[in-house]
Formats: structure tokens, sequence, C-alpha cells
């Protein structure tokens, strides 16, 4: 299972399980814990490769669900890979399609053989099985793919919960099989990691057990999937305690689905290395803006002439150059400079608050940070919509 | 007249009439012949204006209709101007707002006191007086304003013809008394250039006479309206001609509503000194390149898998980072990362086109680059649409 050019280093360790380490990878080397931007179409909605990298941000994911259906794995795999076709100077790691199947809704049946559902851009019918998720995740080259899984919605039955774990562990088998049997075709050493997903729900029991198995098969990352979809606090914390207790020390943990800042925070104390969500890019497009002082919607009519900066404590072009009024107006007037400005800005901050974590995790300041951070943001919504997944804006 | 820190200089002058040389404003010199992009609201929509500059765009055009609905002229005073405001580092024209009232068809009606119409963002009434554009041009703080004047569709009967002249140079002298009356209050010289529009239609005849009117009021240059709204090519050239050879040779001329290829180089070699069009930025945004091939629309279907730069002959960071494939994806998945990167691409081209008329006169060899120019690209399409002036994108 070795891939070449790739390792994990665990740099500092911090109390709970915090630690500060790298990834590093053939297209880079990224300093965890790290929070990955969403490329959902191959793209950080609004901005450049090189924008995205000037955030800050020094890994991104893409959605194998959007890629597959469009523009295609076989044609991004003609143009070299997701690197080359997207511009992307970085490593890229990429989801395996079953959380956006799962937020279809009824557009999507799950049987054993794998996920079978209608695209949201032309009602056309797919499988997507265990392995062509490889299959596709392969063609697109990304740095780091990740099994198939079943992610159910919360609350959801034991007996579900049970049988989505239980899924998930043995389409995990089947992706293994299936990218040994594509490194035997080649011939050639991985160029790519694989992750695999422990689900479990909030069930600590299931949570242990899925860890465990899943453990027993031998990934080169572990990723934790079906929370943040609606669960408390407290759940999610036992349930992200109870998965991570289990996992391997020397292998990266991914906590997918969280971005919020309280999460990110929560979650690296809890030992996690990599994050990654859609909300701080939508919040942006929406008008909101993560700021020092806490979310700023720009759109709001008392901001129609505060021709302050959009946050003060902040050096991003957006916070050097413009005024809130202005970027109101922006928003009000539907110009694209707007949600450009405002993501830009939104990850900036994001990676400013990673810096920080990596920084606190390595001095032993991290529950102050968390304190700092809860005080000014509170918890995260509670409910994440699913449906929204697959939505373009 | 005088206005402190303006000047306009002529450097060389070719065949034809067509010259190089200089705008001096508070806010920047500009070399001419100069293309303006036009940022409709406050922003050349997608780019920051940190990128318009990287275009090679030494002026923008800012459009008085929009910003007088949405923000507002007084906000945007009490922002410090426009330049403050929207974050442009360079000298700003704003038109009158009077091609947008007519384009605005049934919902505006032209009388001797103003144009009155009904807003397109919320059907509120409002009346644009010749006054009003001078007061809401000079609350704008653009470096150059323009009179209200009537522009008619084409084609439109002589004596309409010839009564919307008379009337844009009634509103030219009205504008001159308004501006005059707001110096005085204020007590201080003119911060702002003022140029009077010349209508006439497509009759010689009537340019002629409206051109030495509007010229014996005396501007600080002159903006020659109603062409590029339907007519033939050898109308348009006759009458622009016709309204040149009436301008003084030391006042710039400004001809509204050119931004095709073809046209810049045309109306250069009759004189010219600046433009403006929205059809660079509005052809990017429906996924058509400029590029020295011609028109490359990356949208259609033969370049799906076209890994190829979109201008092989470009440098800009669009055609060095990305591919024909890449940009057809974005704009198929709605991302607006394509009309970012294509906007940015076309108005890159035109400023090379427009550096290389200047060269060219320079050198003499303009009537060459017109026949090259022409071999590529072809005329302009005859007819523009009025009715998109309004359009948001």
């Amino acid at each position: 299972m070795a891939a070449a050019g790739f390792a994990f280093t665990v740099v500092a360790e911090g109390e709970g399980g915090a630690r500060t380490g790298t990834i590093d990878t053939p297209h880079g080397r990224v300093a965890t814990p790290a929070f990955m931007p969403v490329g959902t179409q191959g793209t950080v909605k609004g901005l450049t490769p090189a924008e995205v990298a000037a955030t800050g941000s020094a890994m991104v994911l893409a959605n194998t669900y959007h890629l597959y259906l469009r523009p295609g794995h076989d044609l991004i795999a003609a143009a070299g890979g997701i690197h080359r076709f997207a511009g992307f100077n970085c490593p890229v790691l990429t989801d395996s399609g079953g959380f956006q199947a799962m937020s279809l809704g009824e557009l999507a049946r799950v049987t054993e053989e794998g996920a079978a559902f209608r695209s949201h851009i032309d009602g056309s019918r797919h499988l997507l099985t265990p392995e062509l998720a490889m299959e596709v995740q392969l063609a697109l080259g990304s740095d780091v793919a990740v099994t198939l899984d079943q992610c159910l919605p919360y609350p959801a039955p034991r007996d579900a919960v049970q049988d989505a774990a239980d899924r998930t562990l043995r389409w995990a088998e089947r992706a293994l099989v299936a990218q040994r049997a594509a490194l035997d075709r080649a011939g050639a050493p991985a160029r790519q990691w694989l992750f695999g997903i422990v689900q479990g729900g909030v069930s600590c029991d299931l949570r242990v057990a899925a860890a465990r198995a899943i453990v027993g098969l031998g990934f080169d990352g572990y990723a934790v999937g079906g929370l943040l979809v609606g669960e408390s606090k407290e759940e999610m914390y036992a349930a992200l305690e109870a998965t991570v207790a289990e996992l391997p020390a020397d292998r990266p943990r991914y906590l997918m689905g969280a971005g919020y800042p309280t999460d990110l925070v929560a979650g690296a104390a809890r030992g996690v290395d990599l994050f990654d969500c859609v909300m701080p890019t939508r919040l942006a497009r929406h008008g909101a803006l993560l700021t020092s002082a806490g979310l700023v919607t720009v759109r709001n009519a008392r901001f129609a002439r505060d021709f302050g900066p959009p946050d003060p404590a902040c050096d991003c072009p957006a916070c050097r150059t413009h005024s809130r009024a202005y970027l109101r107006h922006l928003f009000h007037a539907g110009e694209v400079l707007g949600l450009r400005l405002a993501t830009f800005h939104n990850l900036y901050y994001i990676q400013g608050l990673m810096r920080a974590i990596r920084e606190a995790i390595a001095q032993g300041t991290l529950p102050g940070l968390y304190e700092r951070v809860l005080a000014v943001y509170g918890q995260s919504p509670a409910k994440r919509d699913p449906g929204r997944c697959v939505e373009l804006w």
C-alpha cells in the first residue's frame, strides 16, 4: 500500500491528542491541521488557483460526483489529471461522491452494489459503485482518494446506522481490491493515497467497531464521515473521540464536513489533521464574512454607509482596498466581484485560524484559543442541509 | 473652463488625422488612443481594479444611470467619490445616462426638461435633466463628465434627428450653466473635465452643424454620440469624418460605443482619442474570446477536448495557465471563474490592440494594421441592441 512520494509526520503533540504535522505529497507539503477549501467543479468558486494558494490554502478538495458528471473523468484524465486541468499547483483530495449521492434524496437509492442516482444536471441514470469511485478518482489523479461510503442523515435508527457502517466496510474492501487491480494493471507503485471512511453515526460502540474494522484493512489515512449532519455537539464530540481513539497515531485523520471556526478548533483539539467544508465559501457567496468580531453579513442595510474595512483586523486585499458599503453594493447589484472578495476573505480568515491552531498546539495553548473562538462565534449551526450539496450557488 | 491638473497633448500625428497623445488627469495619465472598459455599477464585471489596470486599461467608464439608481450618488460622494468607493486608481469617465435612458424604450420619455424614466430595478419614477446629470457626475467625482444628450435609435426620420441634435445642444448649454453655478458655489477651480456630445445621426450636414454649435460652447473635449447603433460602416465613417473635421485639434475626441477591434482601428484612423464599449466584456461573459485568430467561442463543443491555450499568441494569465477545454467546462458549469478569465483576456487583447494602434500611428503603419485586423475580424456586427444596455449580465 506504499504510495511513492507520500509521507505523514507528526511534529508536535498537544494535550488530549491534538497534534501538528506535515503531509507530503507529489504536489507539495501541507502543514496540519489543515483546512481544504472545496473546489466542487474543478474551481473554488470565483477564485483562481493562485488566489486559493494566496489565501493560505495548501490543499484543496474536488468533488468526484460533480467532475464525474461534468466534464467527465475521462476528459480530465486526457487533460493530464485534475491538477493540470484545473491549474491546481497543490495537493488535491477527492471525495468519493457518496455524500453527494445521499444529498440527492429521492434521486438516489443505495443497494449493496452501490449508489444508484439520477444526475441533477440532466436526470441521466448512474450507478456509483466502490469500484467506479476508485476508477474515477484514479482518472482524476488526485493525491488522496477516499473510499465510497454510505452516509446517513441524522437522526437515523440504530439498525440503519449499523447497516450503513457495515456496508461502508464492505465497500472499503472492494475499493482496496479495485485499487490493487488497477496498480497491478499499471505495473507501477501507487501515486495516490487512499483513505478509508469510518461511519457509525453517534453510537460510540458502532464507531469503535467500525473504526477497528476499517483500520484492520489498512489505509493510508482515515476519514470520519457521517458527523456534522445535525447531531448535537455533545454527540459529535463523543463519536469523534471514540473514533479517533481507534485510529493509528501515525496516519492522518480527516473530519469530513467541518469548517465552522469553532468546529475546526474543537476537531483539532481531538486529534484531527484535515478538514473540509463548503461553509466558508458558501457563506461568502451569501455576503456573510468571517471576521475577528464574528460573522458580518455585509448585505445588511446597516452597512450601506459603513466605509470602514470588512474586518479591520484583516490584511487581505478585500479588507485593505474595499469598504463594507462597497461590498454591500456589489452584493445588492448582483456583481460577482462581491462574492469573489468575500470568498477570498473568508478563506484567508479560516487559514489564519488554522495557522493559529497549529501554533497553539505547538505551544500548548489550544484550550485558550478554543475559548476565544467560542466566545466570538458560538457553536456552529446544528443542522446542515444535505440537500444543498448539489446546489451550484 | 480650465480644470486643475488636466491636459491633453498630441504627441504624434499620422495620416488622415490619426494621432497619439496623452490625457493627464488628477488620477493619472492615459496614452491615447485609449479604450475604456465599462465599469457599469462601479466594477468592471468580475475584475478587481488592480486586474483592470493589469489588462493595460488606464481609464475606465462608469455609468451615471446605474450609480444614480444604486447605490446613489450621495452615498458615493459620502464615500469620497467613485475612485475611493470602487477602488479605481485611474481616471474615470462617467457618461450622462442619456444612452441608458434611450435604451429603456417604453420605460423612458424625452421632453425638453429631460429624460423621464422608470427604474429597471424597482419601477420608481425619475427625471434625468441636464442639471441632474451634472449634479450626479460632480457627486461621483469622475475625472471626465459628459453632458446629457438625446441619442436616437437607427434609423430615425431626419426631422427627429434634427430635433435630437438641437435638444442635445440646448441641454449642453444647460449643463454648462449648471457646472458654472456649482463651481461658483464651491469657489474652487473645476476638478472635472466636461465633454460636449455631438449628435446628428448619419446626416453629414446635421453633424457639421451640431459639431460647430457644440464647439462654439467650448468644452474640454468632444464626444461623438449616436453612432454604432445600427447604421452601415459607410454611413458611420462619413458621419464620424464630418464631425471630427469640425472639432478642435487640441481637444480630445471620444467615439461613444466603439469597442470591436475593426471599429477601434477605423476610429483611431479618423482621429478619435477615446473609446468605450461593453462589447469586449460582454462577449467574455458569453464565452467569446477575442484572439489573434479572431473570435473563439469557447463554449462550443469542438473545444471540449482542446487542451491548448485560449490564444496561443497571448501571455495573459488565462492563456498561460488554462486550456480552452477548462474554460469551456467553467462556462458550461456556470462557474464565474470562466467569465473572470475571459473578461481579463478580452480586455488584455483590446489593450494590446490599442498599444499596437498607438505604435502604428507613430510609425505611419496604421493602414496595414487596419487591413490585418479587418482580415481577422471583419466588420463589427451591424446592429447593436440598445435594449441590453441595462442588462446586468
